[in-house]
């Protein structure tokens, strides 16, 4: 089924698998007259890069983007952007024992099972490698979001049982765990250092902030701004829950302590993550993703063969022992694909 | 911008409002050939319809589901099914003074915003009346989905600080809350009962089970079981977060405790929730929704006029003092409506 | 399959038979801030109503619009419109022998065997009476329309083998042919009548021009403005045939003589139809569709019964003898839609 | 806005311009499990090629194409499918002359005016060369059907004013201007010449035949099959009309000789081309699509400049001067991208 676009307005398609010869996007909506800043997206790139450094994998790809499509002189065209990242020094195989088990914690056996085969080699196009192609599209959309005043910031609020504190958003970028915290950066580190030790792995969230939307983007009833914000969220590998504002812990509150009481000059608190009735208030947008430990650990793992005999694995290779970190600007740049939607929507009112 | 629409082959379409002449769905892409249970749809709605019990409003509507199109002699055609609930006993006048404020926690002020206008009428379209709608298209697509041994059930986890310790399905409809744990029903009703006289408000978590779901369904990359799930809840009034199987627990996990096991008869834990790269993978579906404590209180908030200036507001009226049991049927036709979805999608190999 | 959505902006979904209790059409995404014209809405109706001249069916049929959603006051909202037309007075007998045979020229066969089971009555869905729908919502589209500047008209340029030779725009709705030549239409009024004295149907040729449409209106490569009216028109029952301005003549034409020149004011001729490159240029907007005689005809036709059996049929009721007339409205409100679609399009240019 | 996207179940999405670095196509939904024939896929993109004879431009593109990603070992793999076609050889100084302005029947005037620039060179995304993309999906869509017993042929039926009047189809790819009548043929390669050797152009017409559709493909109300190929074929470029069966010729028939009968064994003739209700009957599925003669011609035509001055023009360069028989692989493939969104439809009944 064709299920590899996201976007209404500006409609990425992705393509391309981790070993295969190279990996893309389509965008296709982006307004004419924007002059692309490559050196912002090989910012971005490069923040999700792999081997950036000791907490991530040290497998090291260059991810270069080239542009093949809907620009002239670096000016969009309003036509359908290429952007092209082709693979180069994968070793496939590393990748020869997979083929006849399936690693716990991965979509080996589901996408097999779906598609009457697979392509082992990295996971094919279930690798996080995917991911390269939304921050490429993602790092576009919010240079268009940036003209309206929208900037967009990720930090990582926990790794393992650690959780950061304090919020400081110089902090976030200092450290190679991105947590606006740097006192719980340092044990972040130290804690993911322990876990790789072992040949295990940790999980975290991330947690995105979107300043300045305007009051009124997303649409009732079911695009609501939360929704779609889930929807992009849980869209990115590894992450297992998505939360808005105050998020899980509303539930266990009071409608007088939940409610965001409103004053002249706006809403006096953000329990509302930004968002009522699925509409933009004003308010940042606070949105909070919560990413599993990496399923490929260097621990041996109870699973079956492809004939469904029991078999042990341990799947070895250079994984990253917590691929929070990294996450941060995946998930920034599906907020940015789908707040850049609403930006470019059709007019509520005449 | 048209966002009234959830699904891609069982398409509903819904529309009305809360206190106008009525409200219903059409749903588009419900193959021929399947005689209706008007009884199951009628149970269905009585399990969302105010009035129950009294740990909900004690409003009473009827919701009288009427089909208007797509079958003959109770059978579908293949053709659009419309459903129309018209309203009835509505009264409006209790909503005079909610004209010229906005009430703290909900839509009111993001959609006067955006549309330039609002239906003050019991919240118009914001209205948790349009779940009516959604209960409806479920309740058919649940019947679909027996057709392939796929069975829901929801049930409340938690309410406030009370969480549910034991699950016994049985249980679940014998209490008023849909409780799994009689014990902690026991609490949550007097929870509930406590805040209601407070003229506070209560949150908690619904989750939903879906059994039987054959290894397969769900589309990489955007179309992923989970992200759709996660769209389809956060989309329901009052949602603040979603997560699938062990969700925001596994940030705090590690890996090797994380990944479920493979034996030869299938996966020997459920962390994942029944979902593997986007795919089910044969275990339960299982997916958790947030739901914020309800908005309308009948304590004093602090808020604004339409004309910005600073206003006092009593709620009044009748309200649920706890919306999550009504919740249970809402997120489970949700679900429905996602797998739904899946049952009826091209094949995916040949 | 989810096939009864129209637009993406300004969509809409129709549903209902025939012979049902009635049929209508979700708006979806019309803009608030419009306050509808019901006077302009009925007469659009009338327009197409069965029964208002001796060239069109004797049926009568009220075709009452209600608006049951979407508006506070008569203003829209920004929420679904719903419009209903209960059906009354269908003599559902007429049609019991067509339930062992198919209709030569119908969708009884086709659909039949599609969805193994059709609604007999008066055609169930697939009667021309679902266009009541169209031309409701298209209404409201023109509305939208005429605050741009944006006018659409109709008319009959042929019916059987007589051709209109003149443009006099306020003719049209003079004759019951909806001719702009009077002499031509006197001649089309007696060749319809004479077939209808045989029992025998004829065909014709609809065009409409839509004048004040912008330069810029129409999105390459696959949402062109002439392939979205000749999706439009083509999805209107009976219609075989589509053509932009100059159409099939420009197939025996030259380059330089099909070719419009450009001057200082403007295009110098319109043989493209308003339309380069699939964007509309400022010219009118010239499409026209072939509309097929009416299958339904009192002469005695080869057939078979479900059986698959040879069988005769004449299918006797009450039914136009030329349809033609009847489809102006019908086809003006499919250029409506298509159009308004344009109007809420998103930015092409930043 | 997105629109250069076609298809909903194989789904394509095209970019790339005529002189950038290269153009391709995403295919999205199709199945795995199908070892894709490239010398298939040489073969239709050889025939749309420049330069394949005198009537063609002698423009000479190589047209390779190289699959990116959604193969292994050739066998697709249910992933998206990206297949890039590199640029060489274009020539750009040809095109300096037209910066400043507009051809008249081009997308010059239109594009420049909607987006605020366009890519001169080679026409940019207006290029007939995005057609390439097509005819490369195209193929795999072809290759599809017929493992289903689906075949699709394509002949020129008229070009300027010869019509041809048999039908062998043996004859189509023996001559240069795909007409399935030899004589006829001969006389269309004269006229091409003739017209050529003035520096004009002629138009004609395509008719496209689907064999082997089975009963009950497309969908009412609006993704009718006919709808959907009118839709298609007139998104090519250079398109102006199209028609099923009897098309316009219906317009002046009656409903006794327009009526296709039933018997035993099928239908007995097939003016409906192939199409009931919007849905195969089983006959051969019959469009054709009308082609405007090649707008660049070598005359000096009337125009403006950007600054709106009158300017005059012979646009030069290697054009086609009938542009029709390398459009017969193109509504080809446009057929085939139609027909197999209906191949992979979701069940219509249960």
């Amino acid at each position: 089924m064709a299920s590899n676009s996201f976007g209404r307005f500006f409609r990425i398609t992705t393509f391309g698998e981790s070993h295969g010869p190279g990996l893309g996007v389509v965008i296709d909506g982006c307004p004419a007259g924007l002059t692309i800043d490559m050196d912002a997206l090989r910012y971005e790139m490069a923040r999700r890069r792999p081997g950036q450094s000791k907490v991530t994998t040290p497998r090291s790809e260059d991810d270069d983007v080239r542009i093949w499509s809907g620009t002239v002189d670096g000016v969009t065209t309003g036509h359908p952007i290429m952007m092209l990242i082709e693979n180069q020094g994968q070793k496939s195989h590393h990748y020869d024992k997979l083929k006849t088990v399936y690693r716990p914690g991965h979509a080996d056996f589901t996408w097999e099972k779906k598609y009457g085969l697979r392509d082992v080699r990295g996971g094919g196009r279930s690798s996080a490698r995917e991911t390269a192609a939304r921050v490429a599209a993602g790092s576009i959309a919010r240079q268009l979001l940036a003209r309206e005043g929208v900037s967009i910031v990720g930090h990582v609020t926990q790794i393992g049982t650690i959780v950061a504190e304090k919020f400081d958003a110089d902090e976030i970028e200092r450290n190679i765990v991105r947590c606006a915290d740097a006192d719980a950066a340092a044990r972040m580190v130290e804690a993911i250092d322990a876990k790789r030790k072992e040949g295990d792995s940790l999980g975290g969230i991330v947690e995105v902030i979107a300043e300045g939307v305007p009051v009124g983007w997303g649409d009732p009833i079911y695009e609501k701004l939360d929704a779609r914000l889930a929807y992009a969220l849980m869209s990115v590998n590894a992450v297992k829950g998505v939360e808005i504002g105050a998020g899980f812990a509303s539930a266990s509150s009071t409608g007088s302590a939940n409610n965001d009481p409103i004053g002249p000059d706006g809403f006096l608190s953000n329990n509302a993550g930004g968002i009522l009735g699925g509409v933009s208030n004003g308010m940042p947008v606070v949105a909070r993703a919560a990413i599993k430990p990496t399923s490929s650990i260097n621990k041996t793992q109870q699973t079956i063969d492809a004939d469904g005999n029991p078999a042990e694995l341990e799947v070895g290779g250079r994984h990253d022992p917590c691929v929070v970190p990294r996450g941060v600007p995946v998930c920034e740049a599906m907020v940015a694909l789908v707040l850049v939607d609403c930006l470019l929507a059709p007019p509520a009112k005449i």
